[in-house]
């Protein structure tokens, strides 16, 4: 793996598990004022096109990537709509 | 552009304009209590990575995507750090 490729896989791991304590707060604090709706959802819909894009370029790393993000972002989505 | 780089490109944009009615949002409320700190660091911090990497592959669309992000998302952070 060469610095660019590198470079790309820690922006890559960094951006999709930023969400990971998002989901922690909102699991423990059950409070989701602050957060925008449609944030999510259009997040979310988005993270669907990537992993679409992934099965259909067969790229693993797109596949794998978005399915943690999908689940992430889909997990503060639920609750959202949950505790509005 | 055929199918599948037209569902990426989507993908890419909806992602990344995702953050508008969070940053709209946090603007007009000026409260972020719900909002996790350390997801829009790691977040930041990320979307600087894939910045450096489309510098490196000199890929205007990864650049272009990336400066949006790093505005939407930082700006969403200052706000966060402002009315914490």
């Amino acid at each position: 793996m060469n610095l660019t490729e590198l470079i790309g896989y820690i922006g890559a791991t960094l951006t999709t598990f930023a969400f990971v304590p998002q989901a922690i707060k909102t699991i423990r604090d059950k409070h989701t004022k602050d957060i925008s709706l449609f944030m999510y959802i259009i997040f979310v819909l988005g993270i669907s096109f990537w992993f679409v894009y992934g099965i259909l370029l067969n790229s693993m790393p797109i596949i794998l990537a978005n399915a943690v993000s999908f689940c992430l972002s889909g997990t503060i989505l639920v609750l959202k709509i949950k505790y509005k």
